[in-house]
């Protein structure tokens, strides 16, 4: 019976990818054969690729690997909107930094913030609050907010490529996590619509929040955990307790996640996004103060993963599932 | 069509329940319906009791209420028997306490033993180690470590209706996780055999872990969250990102965690589990240094919660599902 139900399985999966491409917005290559063949073959008892279904965590990036990440990180945008919105509330930010430089647009003060200022930044506008008003703020926002550079909703920049990825992946009995160096609690509100992915699967960089009596948790302006390089094979351990087989990632910030996940047992699989297409997004890498690429280029070879070319490998850029 | 599918759908439970009652190791009586009527209402769209998919997020507490914690916690006979079986490399431990009292079964001294104590045995035996080769060790151990006052094998001493109830919530469309004050470490290796609860749903004290570079995860000697008393809703925060519906502990140090369920919109139900049974298991409250419950016995009926009664309440304590 179970080779019958194998024989049918394998011919249902065949007849259905013969039918269907899952992956519409990747050009035919080796990139898009490698995950297909991948996806396919984990479900394949039959095969060297099989995985086991407990065993089926895939881990994705999420700033410049599943959204855009470009002129810079959309919290930081977020950040920048929230330092405005309190300054009536705070006369003195006019003539203190890094508030100043925030109320006054300037750019070239801006393109210096070191993590001290962000962290400033981050203490005064994100914390002090209920996680739950924090929550609602960012959904509140990300309704209308749009990157200065494209005009676009922020919303409207998750790259549709990755998306049909995440979605095969869970077709194939896949649990699809967010690891990212991002807020925890600015991913949480809009993943699930954004990429399908529930809140319990984000792992992200967390503030300290304490519970209050009354069921409250409140924010305090102390970090709990930098969810990037080596805090990401970290916050894996925290959240799911299992090896990943699979991770995606497109900067160095990644490359502790990929090798964590590759240097296991069985079937595993690395992917590094490279940024390559000026036109349709930004070309970017080795000297990038956001999404920085470099050693990961040096080493993606020697590491066994797979490195996709923006500009040659997807077919477009940004968009949801249709 | 949705109204004929509801109508099948009601049908169907009302069957299903009439032809097999999915608790049956708990008696009749306002607690068993009670669970059930939570269970099935929230499957039923056109019940107030109706909870959304997304939504159904229940929560147990571990000792004491889903596996017993008497005569203390198994973690603590896990690390005395780790003392014992380093001491040879550590002869001075026969003249140091707390290791000392701990090779010598000196009851009267462990009995006094206080966080520092415990917190000290803990960093010698359970940190150093990969993670990989830690959780080996606790699993190997509980395959013949005995509970010395029943002389039954730990793993056998989990509870058959809390089982049973884990069971019925998740095919009712639960995520059943763990929340406990105990290892998180120690108890992912074991939790799925014993409850069906994946790894990835189970949160727990935890200490710092370090990425080492080749894919190792390392325990280092340092706390990074007791998931205990107000620490439950930190690490629900940080693992989960949702309020749960569902509660069930059985000491004062889950009633945060009740609290914090119950206290959100819609249907929630918080459950105390309280020992009352001498001769099956073991009888204790208030003034118990395991499991003590006292703020919970005051409390729980002006919080709308459900006391459990394992003597009258439970048909038979321990056992996996049959």
């Amino acid at each position: 019976m179970k080779r019958i139900s194998l024989l049918l399985s394998c011919l249902f999966i065949t007849f259905g990818y013969a039918q269907q491409d899952v992956l519409p917005s990747w050009e035919e290559g080796e990139n898009k054969t490698s995950l297909l063949n991948f996806i396919y073959d984990a479900q394949d008892e039959a095969s060297e690729g099989y995985i086991a279904p407990a065993d089926r965590i895939a881990v994705f990036d999420n700033d410049g690997t599943l959204w855009a990440e470009k002129p810079t990180y959309v919290q930081v945008f977020y950040i920048f909107a929230q330092v405005k919105a309190l300054a009536p509330q705070h006369p003195e930010w006019k003539e203190q930094q890094p508030f100043k430089a925030v109320l006054e647009n300037d750019q070239a003060t801006i393109s210096k913030f070191g993590e001290k200022d962000l962290i400033k930044l981050m203490a005064t506008t994100q914390t002090g609050m209920t996680e739950d008003e924090f929550e609602a703020s960012v959904a509140e926002w990300l309704k209308t907010a749009k990157n200065p550079a494209t005009g676009m909703l922020f919303t409207d920049m998750t790259y549709k490529p990755m998306n049909e990825l995440l979605a095969a992946m869970r077709a194939a009995g896949f649990k699809t996590y967010i690891v990212s160096g991002g807020g925890l609690s600015f991913m949480r509100p809009w993943v699930e619509s954004a990429y399908g992915i529930p809140r319990e699967q984000v792992i992200g960089s967390r503030i300290e929040v304490v519970y209050e009596k009354g069921g409250v948790l409140r924010r305090e302006p102390k970090i709990n955990l930098i969810d990037d390089k080596a805090g990401k094979p970290v916050g894996i351990y925290q959240v799911i307790g299992k090896r990943p087989v699979f991770a995606f990632g497109n900067s160095d910030g990644d490359l502790d996640m990929l090798e964590y996940t590759t240097t296991g047992e069985g079937a595993r699989m690395g992917f590094l996004l490279h940024h390559t297409d000026a036109k349709r997004e930004w070309a970017y890498d080795r000297d990038s103060s956001v999404g920085k690429l470099d050693k990961g280029l040096d080493d993606y070879q020697a590491m066994g993963w797979k490195l996709v070319d923006m500009k040659n490998d997807w077919v477009v850029i940004y968009g949801d599932l249709d």
